[in-house]
């Protein structure tokens, strides 16, 4: 079930809880950025009306000071369509990648970029009279597949290895037995195991692959990435590989979610097919303002960055301590097992006013959780160890 | 030429012009509601820094003041996802139309609602194995007919009558010549035109049309109409018509043009078919809650009204002195004649540092000309009234 499908049925949203004050401002987190027996001091008490939302990998440090404030300088002028800031927008985030303008697709988050990549490839392949599929990991952030579906495309799940890692060698042979198109999405550090995948394993496959297959990276957390063997697939995109689109976004490293700018880096004859299928003015003024705000404030994305390693770090000696195995997390939310059936777990973890995220099958026993303040993982932990007193987990 | 590209060929809005400070405060516009001659008293001098931009239809008075303040008390939690300002701005907008949320589809901006319900119909008739066209008047806005192209689908252009109504006779017998499926699109007030088509005019047909021909009813201008022959497209949506599709935004009276918040409206099963083309997490908050904050804001509906009004008969008064014909206008912008060649007085209009807009073949000899502030219009009007002293219109 996707994010928004779930809200829906879940009703926990119509109560307006997420527009409840969760925010922590960024000098007490960077403050507590030192142990996490620092931050237990500053313990947040989960409430009915203040949950813990630990659920959609947002990143509660909140948006930088200085993108609100660029937000609300832009408001006397918002009655403006937003071409300016756009444009602005597009250059600021070529430049921060040393690419060309022509080589970025703003989206509407990285959510539209995936959707015009998607629709743009169908349309390309059926143009071309030849059949055509989707090819992800199981599981995997799902939107290709979403997007895949709406036009009839259907997409072929290959499930993880065993150490939940990407097979390759399966998506790969997925692709060469395929007559006609196929399409293979790759997020990376992947949603919900937060691991990356070396570039090594996937760069040589990209380089050989034939003209009717297109991948489409996915890296809404590369920000967050500390682990060498992770390359982005921007490198493959400034070479000039024509089979490659990498999406990206403000709303994880830099707190955007709520204000939907996202891109693709591609080919510039790429991005001109991918363009078509972007609604036009696509980019809201608040969203462009904050985003270049944003990518000019390096202490932010320092900041953001530290938080999110002193948090990993309070909920990884916690798992440690209580022996529940986790994967190396890459990324703003982290994949561990629990004790017991997951759901389970989830619902007491509802009782206590924290949502703690899911399971993603088949992933059968790992739960997805998000890493946010250190203060706020403090709470967690202390919910968790009362778990583990309690025989639960 | 659609408004980006044309944005992106002159390279107008590079130098930031856009986000210069052209917006004039309510109230004084307010104040200046009364006559023309009143306005005149603070009479603005465009300039190169500060030109008029009377282009593109945007709603200078800047948006509402409460709207400003919900933004910025929304910007602590934009970090979070949109869903839950998205779901109480579908029941508003609902509730504003007496329609159910089940009717609603939200768009970032109308373009998407646009783009995502001719995707959904072309898909609808792929699917069915039949042909598919766009039929629109000639000239109107061209989204429909640029998301058609996208997909290769073609749009046939029914010209404008003599007196540069609607063809609907015309575009009736291009539907039902037709195999396939016809998608036809009619923007009411029509964009360049500003003129309405009478329901009277429109109804029978979408009543009798068969099952092949689903309408797009653009509404954008519609809060400005003041013509009882008028009646929206959403009576029918209120009357469970399962072929019609009608487009609103908040751009235009709300001026939330920046903040990207448009909708459709039509029969749930309709919703059902066109939400799987609308991208995921497609509502920004800042604009969702502006949206908001402006439903609630009457008194701004009604200064914005009333603005457009004054301003509208600041122009036509002065087009009555000149002797330039134009049609009546039922939005916020005026297509008037203008003696000469239009281009030539387009240019010499940008000398002025005045943006007038343009001519929309095949309308020859026609300018649109947005309706900014009453201010705004007296400085054009004194433009204008210099151009005759020299022969020039």
């Amino acid at each position: 079930m996707d994010r928004r499908t779930l809200l829906k049925s879940s009703g926990l949203l119509l109560g307006g809880l997420t527009l409840g004050n969760l925010a922590t401002n960024v000098a007490k987190a960077s403050a507590d950025n030192q142990t996490a027996d620092k931050a237990t001091k500053l313990l947040i008490q989960p409430t009915k009306e203040q949950p813990l939302l630990l659920n959609f990998n947002e990143n509660s440090l909140g948006m930088s000071a200085k993108a609100q404030q660029a937000v609300i300088d832009a408001l006397p002028n918002a009655f403006r369509y937003p071409d300016a800031a756009r444009e602005q927008l597009i250059e600021k985030i070529a430049e921060s990648h040393k690419l060309e303008s022509n080589q970025i697709s703003l989206g509407n988050g990285s959510s539209e970029s995936i959707q015009a990549a998607i629709q743009m490839a169908i349309y390309r392949a059926q143009k071309a009279g030849q059949q055509v599929q989707v090819i992800a990991p199981d599981p995997t952030f799902n939107y290709a597949e979403l997007y895949a579906k709406a036009s009839g495309v259907p997409t072929i799940k290959v499930p993880l290895t065993e150490k939940l890692a990407f097979d390759i060698d399966t998506m790969k042979k997925t692709a060469e037995d395929f007559p006609g198109y196929s399409i293979v999405y790759l997020c990376t550090p992947n949603n919900p195991t937060a691991t990356i995948t070396p570039a090594d394993l996937i760069e040589p496959w990209i380089k050989a692959a034939p003209e009717r297959v297109l991948f489409i990276l996915d890296e809404a957390y590369a920000e967050f990435v500390t682990d060498p063997r992770f390359r982005s697939g921007i490198e493959l995109v400034a070479k000039d590989h024509k089979n490659v689109i990498v999406t990206r976004t403000f709303s994880k490293i830099y707190a955007l979610a709520g204000l939907r700018i996202g891109y693709a880096l591609a080919h510039p004859d790429i991005i001109m097919q991918i363009e078509p299928f972007v609604s036009m003015d696509n980019t809201n003024t608040a969203g462009a303002v904050a985003a270049l705000a944003s990518l000019e404030d390096k202490t932010f994305l320092t900041i953001s960055r530290t938080s999110i390693e002193t948090s990993r770090k309070i909920v990884t000696n916690a798992l440690d301590k209580l022996g529940l195995a986790y994967l190396p997390s890459q990324a703003n939310f982290i994949f561990h097992k629990v004790s017991g059936d997951v759901k389970t777990y989830q619902d007491r973890m509802k009782e206590y006013h924290v949502f703690v995220g899911r399971e993603f099958l088949p992933a059968k026993g790992w739960n997805r959780l998000t890493l946010g303040t250190p203060e706020e993982m403090t709470a967690f932990v202390s919910v968790l160890t009362e778990f583990r007193a309690k025989g639960w987990v």
